[in-house]
């Protein structure tokens, strides 16, 4: 396995996308050393953006838990995250009546910002659901899995609604060794169990990555695909979604891949990082 | 659509394999009429089973539950559960350690009856699990979903852990108009997030007709595959499961499959009965 | 079944998008009336887009086809095709060697034209392939499937090779009641065998509707999304991706989905359209 | 890993199952040794079967195969095909009409012989199919895949028709480091394209292990579940069958499990062997 050094090769791009776990933080709070890469790309001027598939918080939280963290370049503009791009579709789609989720009030007030009327799935009554037309699927607290997870399947097996997750994942890390089921995982199962199509955002799906790159477009940079890094540490969705929206791309093994099983699962799946570098530490 | 009389057909038959929910009884308890197919079965000494994707009881336990209502005829030894074959299998299988598994106490109890440790999900300490080297999915009662399935997911991860399914059905009705979701539809959830294969009991599964065939030998009976008729409500279970292993099928409609699209589903789904009947009773 | 009158609607929208096969024409050629459809948009000076998931030709040689049926609005810059997707993604990602292909000389020919080496698999010499970095399915003829596709299989086993899918239908319908293999359906099955992930390009998924979005932009226009209206004849496709994108969605009933069963497809699949329309001929 | 020799364990059983591929030969002949186990289990009077998903010819010529290379143990009578096992499908429910195939004329000679009418989707006129009510997929030769893997799709998707699939496996060996498109693999996507449920005989299914189970009893023998042992190279198919229908089993890994990742596929598949032994020659 031919390893490249990521300092040597994050200074020849404009802008670079990060995956957040497993690439800035992990379990344990900030990589050692992730600090210097940020300062340096402050001393450089190359811009950058955190990718995440993360919809329990909105951005100005998500982003001042970096701040506490002593990582002060990471502000709220800095975070393209899958329950940004839920509430973009939300504010385009839905003009009317309520929006019924699945999740913590904390979640649902980010879509609230925006006007929509929302309503827990475990205060809904189910005889009464004429005003609910999507149904949104948040993050796996602030509700009771198995009635409300009952009540969700009753929900859309006799109505007229579309659903929409906010979280590709199947499950998150919460400690070392250990894994919690992410609303992703549970939307599947649900989704399999009603049989009907759901609309899902998150990496690898490429209208992250094209939101992304809008959100790089807005500050007014220039920036050409061919000139973006996206840096993650895993292949299916960090790598796979780079690649297919024509960024290059960097696999880092400091999170989900690791060094003894990068080269088989590189040959094993066929997706082909432009680069595999230790981490994004310098 | 030909719809064929039940009573003109079942006299042709030596032995009659019944599915029990939408063909026996539904969510108000017995259907009409089914005591006098009973009774006529009685009376031509027609042998049959009860074929039940069901492991959240005993087969004493829900053939007890038949009685109750006045099918006489059902005893336990005319039940075949899914439930039956996993304790089957575990008492081929598991020769020391413990059994962990998901469920009430009541189901576990049939498992512990032929000498089985179990020890339940909740109870378990993750720490200590050197003893355990199956794992049971029973019933989607008795449990915590939120904690148990987290936990659950965990202990799959990190140990040699063989997982059994005892009912492959995704969800199952609870009333007119509202379903549950199944155990069958958690493990495949629990399945997809630790990526490993996990072994299923239930019809349209071979095995579960291939021990009903056993159990109609057993009672000394000589009987043909081309003597036994599969009476079903669903398709994909009851109907492919028998003409898979070689049965004369006859789909019910008063079930899952209603009379104004089971012309339609038999042609999208290639799936075809040797009879389409009213229903079961006569 | 509310069905709205596409006339009435179209006039609402700045830019339409159109999918091509069932919508614009079908197996006899250009649907009746459909001329009139695009006198309207002309006068009306309503932008629009071909939309379609075709990459045996370029856009050049799509846009003749209609140009010689008379349909002379619909030029090569109105052509949105996921082969030319693909193009602009080799063109970013692939910087040198060959690109081998399963298709006709004549889908070859368009990646050739942005300076690409292509070699058709069955030209392929197996014990030299070093200089292939990447697999493009562009075409179910101009090849041996038998022979070239065994042949492709042991290419992906044992070489580190990107796949492009430039199709992600399964089947084209090629006469009344008769249908094709596309090589989107073909690429799945090899993607199985070899288990790797493919890069697929075509709707529903969301990079389809940024180029056709990006291509509505770049004439000029300025348009938001909530100012397009897609037309598609296929919920799966056509409006689960448009509704994704946030587009309002038509559906037409001139095509895959019937007028007796809209309803019940909408229901059971949960894609649900903002309009329902007889078809977009007015 | 913990490695177990293979001779100690054999004479602990009344009954072996072997699959054929990677355990008794490969690509190159027979494995090196295979003929001293045949030996002894002559010598130890313990009964043997060859279980093999293969449907390209019938039991004979799978057994003079074996004869031929000197392994004069393997007789017809203990050879177990998932072509045997299609064919007693067809006996039993095939009561009337043609048959329809996808394979060679030799493969269909041997479902000929229970006196079925079968026909090659080749020679099969599309507008005069009202005979037939089954269609067999048989081998990947035979046929020309282009024109007749488009024909038979047109067939499925008007017709009322069963579809059997003799052959689970998606690809399979033709020389080191060089696979063939099984017609399992071939079926899978014909299933895809038409939306059909399909049935498949085949490892790890049951009804593959019933079948040789009741093969081992009409010997004469008394065997019961825990007197078998299922030797296989491969843990989806051979190993995870054997176990779900209660046997015993050996992982060998002379084949498609290498000794360098057998741990591993072990741990992240779920599938636990009784043994794993270097393999099964002596």
């Amino acid at each position: 396995m031919n390893l490249t050094s990521f300092e040597s090769i994050v200074t020849q791009y404009k802008t670079i996308f990060f995956d957040a776990f497993g690439v800035l933080k992990n379990h344990q709070g900030l990589l050692p050393g992730i600090g210097k890469t940020f300062e340096l790309l402050e001393r450089e001027n190359i811009d950058f953006f955190v990718i995440t598939n993360d919809s329990s918080k909105g951005p100005s939280e998500l982003a001042a838990s970096y701040q506490r963290q002593g990582l002060t370049q990471i502000t709220e503009e800095k975070i393209v995250s899958s329950g940004m791009l839920a509430r973009e579709y939300l504010t385009h789609k839905v003009k009317s009546g309520s929006v019924a989720y699945l999740g913590t009030p904390e979640s649902a007030h980010y879509i609230e910002k925006v006007g929509l009327k929302t309503v827990s799935i475990k205060d809904l009554d189910l005889n009464n659901v004429q005003d609910i037309n999507t149904l949104v699927f948040l993050d796996d607290e602030g509700f009771d899995w198995s009635n409300d997870l009952n009540k969700t399947v009753n929900l859309l097996r006799y109505n007229n609604i579309t659903s929409i997750v906010c979280n590709t994942d199947m499950a998150y890390p919460v400690a070392k060794n250990e894994v919690a089921i992410a609303i992703g995982g549970i939307a599947k199962m649900v989704q399999e169990i009603v049989g009907k199509k759901f609309i899902r955002f998150g990496k690898p799906d490429a209208q992250m990555f094209i939101f992304a790159y809008e959100h790089a477009l807005r500050e007014g940079q220039h920036v050409q695909k061919n000139e973006i890094l996206m840096v993650g540490d895993t292949l299916v969705t960090d790598i796979l979604g780079g690649n297919k929206f024509g960024l290059d791309t960097a696999l880092v093994l400091s999170g989900n891949t690791l060094p003894a099983n990068a080269e088989t699962r590189i040959l094993s799946s066929g997706i082909i990082p432009t680069y595999v570098c230790e981490s994004a530490s310098i």
